[in-house]
């Protein structure tokens, strides 16, 4: 274990769920990283909150169970006997009023060990169906208000979905601003957390070329994706409560959206970028009424209904929809977005096709490619050695692999390390949740009403035809013949 | 030896100066590689002229060595065979007026043996003073009117020097043209004919991002760089006469600048691209008078003049020079040239940055590496991976290393075959010609009067400190740090 850091401030984490999924396979290993590698404020304590009392023990445990899972790695003495010291557990019924008394007084007694200020962070790592009643419990007890010892306030991590549609969305921001300040909020998107992800706007606002070139002057459209080559997982519950659209599109892809075509912010800083984040999801336009049917695809993968025992199930397992931007950068630059899962392979990318109207043949595809082989690659068109003058198409690749595997620290060790250090660039706002929700209701309660058909199609396909469709009006294909790109172990 | 091709007109090949250096190492072999892969005419025949009388036998020998000097090509018995029956010796001094009637006269005998009009074609390997006389003499005995039996014109191939001045160059067109025409001449730049050269154009104008960026909204200053790692090669008297300036920039360089900055034609045609080429050159500004001791560099590498025994001699082993363009497109970014002999590596790479005046620290990088470890390069900015948000560069790179060896051919190759089938694209005109004299006259004129130093560097060098100066002039350096690109043997 290194030295912990001496330049933050000293925090109490409090985890309720800490038994859960999501402790167990992200949060706590990360917390061991982040103490193994120094990067945790000196005196940082942990607590855990559940209601099946485990002791700590058993977490830890669980803690070594995950970090080594990978085959390779194995867990430092030190770290863990530091880990051992620093974690607690308060076995509470997160309903009962009560139990939030017994919370406050352990994180009062434990700041009172250290006689110092620890900023109280706390962790929601339950279903978001509880995200309110907590947060009101906490605020009845004084708990958003911080440390007993200083002046620092608590704050608050959850993670989506943060609201249902636009309606739960406004009420559940209105609910929990009732106890923390927005700024005392951070909401997650573990997407943003991606290295390949926050290079998006490093990338267009360091390079000129690409700077100067983002705009409908030189791009004719926009294609991300976001497939998954699982299934639902078991997931029945959660997953037929949100779909496709809920699930990927109303979080991570619009915001990719949003990083992919926001202006530049004045400075690099999180209200500047958030400021324009927000400005272009307020900008950013559903197909309009009329043309949900062709301008949206929903579709559900052939043994879906089977797993989750409901032969009527309307939940799209896929999606793929035409955005607009009205702005003067971006208007006639169509969007298009797809997601799905048991599809045929993992991708996670985004396309960016350069192209004039009156040039349809010319064209320049650059490709972010966030998952998997992560790198950036332009397309291009060179002449085809030999005597003829013909043309052939050649890829121009840099490959993030190496640089990756230099500095590995997962999206969950930097979300946990921005709250510790209060930097909001890579989370969230208000603001941009209720545009995220505005973009997408509509095509939710379309697919609702059966203005677009839902389609079928086989496990481990490319999805339905009709989103092929899409792009097509556009010229376009998803299938860029450029998927293999950066290859390691990946084909397409 | 693959069949012959029928599409083309039959060729009688003429090569004055057969014995010689060019002949031997490079038009007799790429005849050879021709003949083998089927690329020369049905009936193909070739002349030797030559003053020493060899046999046709020696000439064979002589092929043989040069194409089997790689030490894995064989070549082939069907190929030498065909090479036999199709090569005659006219022993002649080419001085000599009643010798021009013997040549007509095999000429002749050799067309009335196939009975169909044969394309002539005069190759002139010899030192250029010999242009003038030959060319008058050819036209005398109506060697210029090509074939008896039919109405092909003869075609006529010189190499540079094309002049030694905009003076003498004006006068050896006129002379030449008493003859030729301009259509009928076929004035070889060797380096045109490199497939990495030739991928200029098409790279440029089927790519919209590169087409549209290429302008001096987006690019700062424009470097291209040919250096030699050999000296001067016993090539004493030549080189004398030339220099750095006259031998590469005259020439191959202006022809680089020309193809990298020229507006995109009308056509892909030869006529479409040499109006275009024509217009630019004639934009192109050298120095002005004033500024000529700081925008040349002239050198001479430190053994120079004991290998030319003349402890006085003032020619130039290296050249920088900054050339400025008249024009909308590119008024204000400079473009910066140098060559150079016995320099630390051959390198020929043209260097476009991006780059804003008011943001001068993000730029981009556009290296078109035309040898070696041939390819395009984009450095890029992106974020270093990593908690702390910092930046790195990064190479984006497409190599030509596989593409190329697929498809072998010399330039000599291309040279020969694209005057057979009279595709002047790869030529250069006379008004190419004297728009290059004209930019580089003032400067060797400046040079003779010593309006910028002769400075010496070092054998192995990269030349002189001032050429760096030039550059950092407009905040760069010629060492761009992303020579190592597509790397195979090659090291900076």
């Amino acid at each position: 274990m290194s030295e912990p850091t001496k330049d933050l401030q000293p925090a109490i984490i409090t985890i309720f769920g800490i038994t859960g999924d999501l402790a167990k396979r992200y949060l706590l290993p990360s917390l061991y990283m982040l103490a193994n590698n120094g990067l945790l404020p000196l005196n940082t304590k942990i607590v855990g909150v559940t209601r099946s009392g485990a002791t700590v023990e058993e977490i830890l445990n669980k803690i070594k169970i995950s970090v080594e899972s990978d085959g390779k790695t194995k867990c430092q003495e030190s770290t863990m006997q530091w880990f051992k010291e620093s974690l607690s557990i308060v076995s509470m019924d997160i309903i009962d009023n009560a139990d939030y008394i017994k919370l406050k007084d352990k994180l009062d007694s434990i700041e009172d060990k250290t006689g110092i200020c620890l900023l109280r962070v706390f962790y929601l790592a339950i279903p978001s169906a509880m995200f309110a009643p907590v947060v009101d419990k906490l605020g009845e007890q004084g708990l958003n208000k911080g440390c007993q010892h200083g002046t620092h306030e608590s704050r608050l991590l959850i993670e989506k979905p943060f609201g249902y549609d636009l309606q739960s969305a406004k009420e559940l921001i209105v609910r929990l601003q009732k106890s923390f300040t927005e700024e005392q909020i951070y909401r997650i998107d573990h997407y943003l957390a991606k290295e390949t992800v926050q290079n998006i706007l490093a990338f267009r606002f360091n390079n000129p070329i690409f700077t100067e070139t983002f705009n409908s002057k030189h791009i004719s459209h926009i294609m991300i994706t976001a497939t998954e080559s699982i299934g639902i997982e078991n997931r029945v519950t959660f997953y037929e409560q949100m779909g496709a659209m809920r699930d990927f599109i109303q979080s991570h892809l619009l915001q990719l959206v949003a990083l992919t075509t926001m202006d530049e912010p004045k400075n690099m800083d999180a209200k500047s970028i958030h400021q324009q984040k927000e400005i272009i999801l307020n900008s950013i336009l559903p197909p309009h009424a009329d043309n949900m049917g062709v301008e949206t695809v929903r579709g559900q993968y052939n043994t879906y209904r089977k797993e989750v025992g409901d032969i009527k199930s309307q939940t799209e397992t896929y999606a793929a929809i035409k955005l607009s931007i009205n702005n003067d950068r971006w208007r006639d630059v169509p969007v298009f977005i797809r997601t799905g899962k048991a599809l045929a392979e993992k991708v996670n990318e985004i396309t960016i096709i350069y192209q004039k109207p009156n040039k349809p043949k010319h064209k320049n595809i650059l490709v972010i490619r966030i998952q998997p082989n992560e790198g950036i690659v332009l397309d291009l068109t060179i002449k085809k050695p030999g005597f003829k003058d013909e043309l052939q198409h050649v890829q121009m690749d840099f490959c993030y692999q190496q640089k990756l595997s230099d500095v590995q620290y997962t999206a969950y060790e930097r979300v946990l390390a921005d709250t510790l250090r209060g930097d909001k660039t890579l989370f969230v706002t208000s603001q941009e949740v209720l545009a995220s929700w505005r973009i997408t209701s509509p095509i939710i309660e379309a697919w609702a009403n059966n203005r677009s058909a839902l389609t079928f199609y086989d496990n481990g396909s490319w999805g339905p035809a009709a989103a092929d469709e899409l792009v097509e009006g556009a010229g376009s294909s998803w299938q860029t013949d450029i998927l293999n790109i950066c290859p390691t172990n990946f084909k397409k």
